[in-house]
């Protein structure tokens, strides 16, 4: 029996134990709302969209024993029962469609909060909450009659702003184009004479999409435009799931394998920005129509799209020459976020579909580091922590909750394969990984595409798939710490005579050595694979470049420990942490802390795509983090050239000797394996 | 001698007249504003744009005698002397350059002040302030530099803020591209290391153009979408200056020659409003570019466009299917003022100028009676007044600042010379004016092309190019006018047998009769061109809608009596007010008070183009007119069965009795010369 007498009640809303008086009578949607616990709903009230069902728990937390559930709440009406019954649902109510009679306790599934978590990756195991700049609200708008002389907009305008608070709402052209035939739409019609329509409402202010009756599907697209992949991430914009993820190579590639020939490209070829723009853009579009089909949805379903990239991506896919990217001060056009509709870049979504660009931060560190920072969030932790997008450029920060700073570090692209005698961009054939036998300087390896490693030893030819066709840079970065681990390299990267003496592996010249990785036989060229004295050379002015970067923040930043580390980049991911500490590429830290996380920046341009409150987030970031000009700081001069020494001329490594010192004999030879799975994306496509 | 002692000094500034104390040391173009004064300014106080120039009177307007007037100014420096040395001007200061030393009397020449004047047009001498939604300002920029990690738009955005107030400014993506070419440009270097640009400024809100260096020169085109005619006028948006007018004929005519017929086709063919769109953005592009060429200018240099036309006219030129103006209820799919880019409708202007459409006021009262009534702004007149817009349909407003109210009537399109047996559209050829002599019934009249009447008469055949092919609608409203003047006609608009008795021009076949207006020999056919009982009907159906449309509202509004009368619309123009009011079109008034005020939507939308108030004026009207519906008016059927008499049924016309009684013989028989000088726009083109 409940308290009829009483005019409020106690309300308990499961799993955030939320709970609050509310008055007799109240809606149960309203109510919970009122509580702090607000339930999704898209049809606004009216029983149809079944997005805030609750379940109504017995229980004994009030003053007395429920004993009836219902006598609680208004007993189920016609309409719900419909609903519920089509739906086959059972044991649970429409909040929109219950008044709370009496004390009751209430489980909001999951799916029914409004402000979805969803975790932004497994790496970081990152909550965020999804709240998309575009939402989807179903409005009832009123005939249009002879002595209403408003327009059909007009009309809908007002129905928003009272069914929903939507006050001063706008409206696309093209999308206004198509209100009338979405008004006459049968789907339109509804009993009472009025007429119902979806709206896909952009930031409480534009609606962008109509659909006649009750529609839901919205859809947006995250985009990392790297310099050698794109990768696209299709989303529910309701729900925050990913839907499909789709890779290509940066078609912009045949223009320059580089950042800075594809600045002079434009600059020497007339329509040459013109034209890397138009080429990433089909691109962008492509993969935007293989992860549509791929949910039987056209491209137009997307209503949403975020893009990253670094500041030169970002120019050319804005279509803006990046020129002035090309040499100092290095001005970008604009540094702040910018929205967009996506036609605006030719793209070819929703014709009123959104875009956003997040914003810079300085010439250097793009959007796509504004990205890896609302990914990794080195702002909301405690630990001084280390974040390395490695690429042609690296883009660093350094920090925790009380200041992040950053930094762009000219790495060269020794990591990425070029200026390296065998290197080559990661693809089928190339050596990623190296273990050298410490006793026999023997090499063992693993390409891309075979899963097995390989033995360099006589014996029957291996098989076509598994002969290499050069080192990518995760192989050179392994190739390089084993050389030195075996004492192939002095400290300061020198091929030791001695080892020369060892094994044939290793040839000496008089002047200076060379370390034979794969020969003949093993190769796909039938041609030797060796490092020589000048690739570990390039691989030390390249580690030597990241390191003092890192150093200068942590000078900067007044510390002399990082607490986590974090790789990021398609290829940070491929990178083995151990490796690049015993290089000296980081700087010392418990290996336990260090982590590839994967594509940072597509994840960050996800978590934008889904949360316009990260878009703020990240507005606020690119202003809030200092940069430091690594260019103008006589400090980085010193910095790299003690950096240049495997692993550092004089900073101690105490986790790596402790490694080092206590791995077994056998661990020594067996191959490591990665620290953690490859993340999402074709294997052929990553960055390393 | 100047009061050196004292701090504040007395400011006078002619011709306003307005004077006050300004503080020592106050820059002259400071003090002016804060007297009320604006003086205009381009530079922002750099002596470069001249625009601020004043003539400094000597005077004793304070209390002793100026006896030097450069004792109450700062001397002249370098910079300014430059300036006006190399412009010629002698005697004149440039404000922002002068700081008060002293009592001061100065005049500000017109083209000095900041929101000059300019007479919309010559019929109602309505004053409007240049103050348009587009403004140039030239704004200094810092360079870039290592140091700073913002981007060009962020320095820029910044200097614009700080030297202009210009807060939150954003950029257009297509200005954004060309922003680093013009920084960089040598135009914009300047001698302190910092970069000068002009930045054309929308709403105070985004930047639409940047150029190199200090640069004038911003247009914008207000544009008249007539169902048959297409008007452009292109306008300095500084100055106010018309610049160039060009007309064509709207290209959708060829899809159907009135408004209904162009509904229709739009429903059923197939991309039917597809192509009355875009045939009528091509026409408007054409005009633009014309116009344009006739200054030396390419139709970039427009970065402002207004466009207004009616309901059907104006959801086709947005590209929106105006199906539902076909029938009732008539809802437009929106009738607020919108704003776009010009480029969104096609319309190959800079490529960010802007683009708005005046808001509607009913499905039938469209965006070109809004920019009517801005030009003729009965809502600011104590006198009762009376607007008509005559065309297929017949727009009317009635009112004065207290109450405008409105209507459509439906008059059909027998005033266009549809339906009219010898009717045609105003061309070369059409019999425009007709006499008919009182005495002999014997007609003259004029055509388009020909200067000279013409009366037809035995003897030698006339000119070739004097010949009729028709008559277009002001020759139908006259020739029916004269035949009731003459007796041919009786009130309730039948051929009278009498008169057909009085001369053969008046033939009677025993039930019926009709008027032979032009023998064989006059018509460039060969043909007769007669005037049937029918046509008489029609135009009786005609008149009849548009007095009960405006007996309507003077019922609505409570008055007997209207106190002006402006015939607006090409057409419009070329009525005769005295056969207008003999035929009972219009109701009685004070003939001098019935003006052809010309194409006043072009005027209007001219206005809107120079004032951005006046478009905040257009939106506020559309909200404040009341519209009447004619089509659930019960009295309107009355009204219109009593309007079908010639003049009226029972209305008494006192003016028109005045004139008609007070008419000397001559001029019964006279021609009677048009009211006012032809509007501006090619002849051919005219609506009549």
């Amino acid at each position: 029996m409940t308290d009829s007498g009483s005019n409020t009640f106690q309300l308990v809303l499961m799993p955030s134990g939320r709970r609050g008086a509310v008055a007799r009578g109240t809606n149960l949607l309203d109510a919970s709302r009122s509580l702090g616990v607000d339930l999704e709903s898209i049809c606004g009230g009216r029983q149809t969209c079944g997005k805030c069902q609750v379940i109504v728990e017995e229980g004994q937390f009030a003053k007395h024993a429920l004993t009836s559930v219902a006598d609680h709440l208004t007993p189920i009406g016609d309409v719900e029962r419909a609903y519920l019954e089509k739906n086959g649902i059972a044991g649970r109510r429409l909040a929109c469609a219950a008044e709370v009679t009496g004390d009751l306790l209430v489980t909001v599934p999951e799916e029914s909060q409004a402000r979805k978590q969803i975790i932004a990756k497994a790496a970081t195991e990152r909550a965020i909450e999804v709240h998309p700049a575009v939402r989807l609200v179903y409005v009832e708008t009123e005939a249009a009659t002879l002595g209403d002389h408003r327009g059909d907009w007009e009309r809908l305008q007002q129905a928003a702003a009272e069914q929903w608070k939507l006050e001063n709402l706008t409206i696309d052209l093209r999308t206004l184009r198509g209100l009338q035939t979405s008004l006459r739409r049968r789907e339109a019609y509804l009993a009472n004479g009025r007429h119902g329509l979806s709206l896909a409402v952009w930031r409480e202010r534009e609606v962008i999409r109509v659909e006649p009756g009750y529609a839901e599907g919205a859809y947006g697209l995250a985009v990392d435009v790297g310099s050698t992949t794109v990768v696209a991430h299709l989303c529910d914009l309701r729900t925050g799931a990913v839907l499909a993820t789709e890779a290509a190579m940066n078609p912009q590639v045949r223009y320059g394998e580089d950042l800075m020939s594809r600045v002079s490209y434009g600059m020497t070829e007339p329509q040459g920005v013109d034209r890397m723009h138009r080429a990433v853009i089909r691109t962008i579009q492509d993969l935007a129509e293989k992860a549509a089909a791929s949910i039987g949805r056209p491209a137009e379903a997307i209503l949403d799209v975020v893009l990253v990239g670094n500041t030169v991506m970002q120019h050319l896919f804005l279509g803006i020459d990046p020129v002035e990217l090309g040499g100092a001060p290095f001005a970008p056009a604009s540094s702040s976020p910018y929205d967009l509709k996506a036609r605006d870049l030719g793209l070819a979504f929703h014709p009123a579909a959104r875009l956003h660009v997040l914003p810079c931060i300085a010439g250097h560190v793009g959007a796509d580091h504004v990205a890896v920072l609302l990914a990794e969030a080195p702002h909301q932790r405690d630990e001084m922590s280390l974040v390395i997008d490695v690429g042609t450029n690296a883009e660093i920060s350094l920090g925790n909750r009380e200041e992040v700073l950053c930094a762009s570090s000219p790495t060269g692209p020794a990591f990425e394969g070029a200026q390296i005698t065998h290197g080559q961009r990661a693809a089928s054939g190339a050596i990623e990984r190296v273990r050298i036998d410490p006793e026999t300087l023997e090499p063992r390896w693993r390409v891309i595409g075979w899963d097995d490693w390989v033995t360099a030893e006589a014996g029957p030819p291996i098989p076509e798939a598994a002969r290499a066709t050069g080192i990518c840079g995760s192989g050179i970065i392994e190739v390089v710490a084993e050389m030195f681990l075996t004492g192939i390299l002095s400290s300061d990267g020198r091929v030791q005579e001695a080892a020369a003496r060892r094994s044939s592996r290793v040839r000496w010249n008089g002047r200076t050595g060379e370390y034979l990785l794969a020969g003949p036989r093993e190769t796909a060229t039938g041609s030797e694979i060796v490092v020589t004295q000048n690739d570990v050379r390039a691989i030390q002015l390249a580690k030597a470049a990241l390191y003092a970067g890192v150093k200068l923040l942590m000078a900067h930043r007044g510390v002399r420990q990082v607490s986590r580390i974090s790789l990021a980049g398609a290829f940070g991911s491929y990178i083995d942490p151990l490796h690049a500490m015993v290089l000296g590429m980081i700087p010392d830290c418990d290996l336990d802390r260090v982590a590839a996380v994967g594509n940072a920046a597509g994840d960050g341009a996800r978590i934008a795509l889904l949360s316009d409150e990260q878009r703020a987030e990240g507005e606020r970031l690119a202003g809030w983090v200092r940069h430091v000009q690594t260019a103008t700081e006589p400090a980085f001069q010193d910095e790299f050239v003690s950096a240049m020494a495997i692993p550092h001329a004089s900073d101690p490594f105490p986790h790596l000797e402790d490694i080092l010192a206590s791995r077994p004999s056998d661990e020594k030879a067996a191959p490591r394996e990665r620290r953690r799975a490859k993340p999402v994306g074709s294997r052929g496509q990553h960055g390393g």
